[in-house]
C-alpha cells in the first residue's frame, strides 16, 4: 500500500506538471520541414517548450488551429492531415487522407477541417473531432487556394480547369456553387480578411481574378493586368505567396512576380497605386498587424536579407541579413515582435519591430512556416 | 494506508479536474454588475463554467486580457483593479487604486496595465506581473478614453481640460506628449484596430475630434461637426459609447446622440456618408467580424430590442426582442455567433448570426459586458 500510496503521489505530480501550460493564447508551432516534427513555442516566454515528432512530410505544409486554441490540424504535403493537442503535446490523430495534398481550412464554426488535394485532386472534409470524413468533393483537377468564409464556407480553385467553386455547409448537404472563366492555370488564392474578397493568382496567364463573395452571383472581376511575369519572360525563381498579400489599411502591398518590387493596390478598387524597389524577388510581404510596416523576404538566392518598408512613405527603412534562408515571418498579435524562420542556421530568431533588436535565438530543425495560435480567430488564414 | 490511497487517488482525479480547461482560446468572462462577480463562460460549450466572486463594484466594469489568456485584469468602479486567473477560475491579485474609476487598457507586450481615474483623476499604471504601480500620471482632470497603442503607449484625454495625453512606455521613463485643444468635455474616445487614429467624442459641443497617432506631431482634426446633440436638445438617455462604433471595411457606423438613427462614415476622410433609422437611441452599433451586419442595442426605455443592419444595403433586415435591458452584445472571433447580455432577463443568450436562431440561454446575475479571450490579440479593447 505505501508503494500505492508513493505511485499515486507521483503520479498526481506528473499529473500536475503535465497539465502545463494551461493557457494557450500566446503559444505557436513551428513547421520543422525536413524531419517531419513541429516546434512548440511560447512567444511570451521567447522560448521553445517541446518537440512533437511523427507527421510525415512536411515541406510545404501549414496548419490551422481549433477556436479553443487547443488542437491544431497540420497539412503535410504527403497527404497527412495530423492533429496535435498542444496542451498534452502529442498527437491525437491522423490519416493519411490523399497522395499529395495543398493546404487547408477550419469552419468558422470550427466544426470542420477542409483540405486541398492535388493527388487524386478534389477536396475532403473532415469532422474536426474525430477526423472522420463527411464530405468529398471531386474537382477533376488539381485544387489550390483554400480558404474558409463566414458561414460555414470554404472556396478553392481549380488549376486545371481556372473554375473556382464554393461549398456551404450550412446544411445538412453542401451545396456547391461554381464560377467558371477565373483565368489560366490558377496557382493560388486569398482570401481578404473580412472574407469578402477572393482572389486568384494565375500561372497561365498575367492579371488576377477576383470574386466579391458578398455578391449573390458572383462573378469574375479582372484585376491588375499587368501583374505577373509579363513580356520580359524573367525567370521566377519561386512563385510568391499570395498568403502574404500585406493590408496596410486603404492599400495592400503585393509581390511582384519575378521582378524585385513589392506594388501597391488600392483596397476598394483594386488598381495599382505605386512600386517600391526591394532587394530580390519577394516571397513574402507581410504587414505588421498595425499596418505601419511591410516585412518582405526574397527567393533564392538572396533569401538571406529582410526590407522593411514604412508605408506611410513607401521607403525601405531597414535591411539586415538574419542568416540564410529565411522562409517565413510571424508577427505577435498585436505587432511588438516578429519572429522569423532561418532554416539554414537552424534558427528561429526573434526581432523587436520598433528597434528592429534581436531579442532571441532559438535552436530549430530546418524551420519553415510559423503559426501562432492567434490565427484561430481569424478569418482565411 | 488504503484510507490514503483512497485520498490520493481522490486528490489525482480533483487535480485533473481542476486542469480543466487546459485551453483558454474560447473563454470569456462576463461582467454580473449587481454582485460584484464574473461568470467565466465557454463559447464552444455554450456553457458557464464557473462563478468568480470578491471584485467590488462593478457597475460599468470592463477588463483586458494578457497575451497568453490566462489571466483577466478587471477594472471596477470602486478603482479596483482585479487580476483574475481563469485557469484556476480564482482571484490572484486585487488593489484598489483609486476612489473611482473608468475602464484600463494593457500594452501591446502585455507587461504593463494601465487605469483611468475619475477620482483622484490621471492614469496609473501597474506591472501586470504583480500589480506594483510603476507610474502615477497626475493630470489634474478626471481621465477618459484610455486606449492602448502599439510601440507601448497609452493614450488619454481629460475632461476638464480637453487635453489628449499620449505616454511612451517604450524607454526607461515615461515620455509625455500633450496635444490640446481636443474640445469641450471629452466624455470616450476610441482607437481604431489599427491603432492609428485616435477619436474623441465631447459632451461640451457638437462635432468629434481625430489624431493620426501616425503623424510626428499629431494635431486635433475637428471631424463630423453635426455629430451631438444639435439644436433641438433631445433628450439623451445614454450617452453612446464609442468603442461601439463598427468598421464596416471602407465605412464606420456610429450612434447618433439623442438620435433614433446610426451613421456612416466613410473611414478614409472621416466625413457622413448615409443614417439609417432605428427603432430608439442606439447605445453600441456593433460590426460583425466580417463586416456585413451590424447589431444594434438601443437606450432606456427601448433597450429590450435589437435590431440588424445589412452594411451593404444600409437598411434593417432584422428586429427582434431578446428580453428586457438588453446591455452588450459579444461576436465570437469569426463571428458566427453573437452572446447577448439581457440584464432584467438574468440571461444571457446565444444566437447564429446567420439564421438569427436562438441557440442557448445562459444563467447569470444581471449580466452587463462580455469579454471573450480573444480580445487579448487585438488593439484598443
Amino acid at each position: 500500500m505505501r508503494r500505492l500510496a508513493f505511485g499515486l503521489m507521483a503520479a498526481l505530480l506528473a499529473t500536475t506538471a503535465h497539465a502545463e501550460p494551461t493557457a494557450t493564447g500566446d503559444l505557436g508551432l513551428v513547421i520543422e520541414r525536413a524531419t517531419g516534427s513541429v516546434l512548440l513555442v511560447d512567444q511570451s516566454d521567447r522560448a521553445a517548450l517541446a518537440r512533437i515528432e511523427g507527421l510525415g512530410d512536411l515541406s510545404h505544409a501549414s496548419l490551422v488551429y481549433s477556436p479553443d486554441q487547443q488542437f491544431a490540424y497540420i497539412f503535410g504535403r504527403d497527404g497527412g492531415l495530423t492533429k496535435v493537442d498542444i496542451v498534452t503535446r502529442k498527437i491525437v490523430n491522423r490519416v493519411v487522407q490523399a497522395g499529395n495534398a495543398i493546404g487547408g481550412a477550419i469552419s468558422d464554426d470550427g466544426k470542420l477541417v477542409a483540405v486541398s488535394n492535388y493527388e487524386p485532386g478534389g477536396v475532403r472534409v473532415f469532422d474536426a473531432d474525430t477526423l472522420e470524413m463527411v464530405a468529398d468533393i471531386p474537382t477533376g483537377s488539381k485544387t489550390i487556394g483554400l480558404v474558409d468564409a463566414p458561414g460555414r464556407r470554404f472556396v478553392f480553385t481549380m488549376w486545371d480547369s481556372g473554375e473556382t467553386w464554393i461549398a456551404d455547409f450550412a446544411g445538412a448537404d453542401p451545396q456547391i456553387t461554381k464560377i467558371t472563366d477565373m483565368g489560366a492555370n490558377p496557382y493560388d488564392a486569398l482570401i481578404t480578411a473580412n472574407g469578402r474578397t477572393y482572389i486568384t493568382g494565375l500561372f497561365g496567364e498575367d492579371g488576377l481574378t477576383a470574386l466579391d463573395l458578398w455578391s449573390e452571383n458572383p462573378e469574375p472581376i479582372r484585376v491588375l493586368p499587368g501583374y505577373g511575369r509579363g513580356q520580359q519572360e524573367m525567370p521566377v525563381y519561386k512563385m510568391p505567396h499570395l498568403e502574404g498579400w500585406a493590408h496596410t489599411g486603404d492599400e495592400f502591398v503585393l509581390p511582384a512576380v519575378g521582378h524585385h518590387e513589392v506594388l501597391w493596390v488600392d483596397a476598394s478598387t483594386l488598381t495599382e497605386t505605386g512600386r517600391t524597389k526591394t532587394y530580390g524577388q519577394p516571397v513574402f510581404a507581410m504587414a505588421r498587424p498595425d499596418g505601419r510596416q511591410v516585412w518582405v523576404n526574397f527567393a533564392h538566392p538572396l533569401n538571406d536579407t529582410i526590407q522593411v518598408i514604412d508605408t506611410l512613405t513607401k521607403q525601405v527603412v531597414h535591411e539586415f541579413k538574419p542568416g540564410p534562408a529565411v522562409l517565413h515571418m510571424e508577427f505577435t498579435p498585436r505587432g511588438h515582435e516578429v519572429w522569423l524562420s532561418v532554416r539554414d542556421a537552424g534558427k528561429v530568431m526573434v526581432y523587436d519591430t520598433q528597434t528592429f533588436e534581436k531579442l532571441r535565438e532559438i535552436e530549430a530543425e530546418s524551420p519553415s512556416g510559423i503559426f501562432f495560435t492567434a490565427r484561430a480567430h481569424r478569418t482565411g488564414l
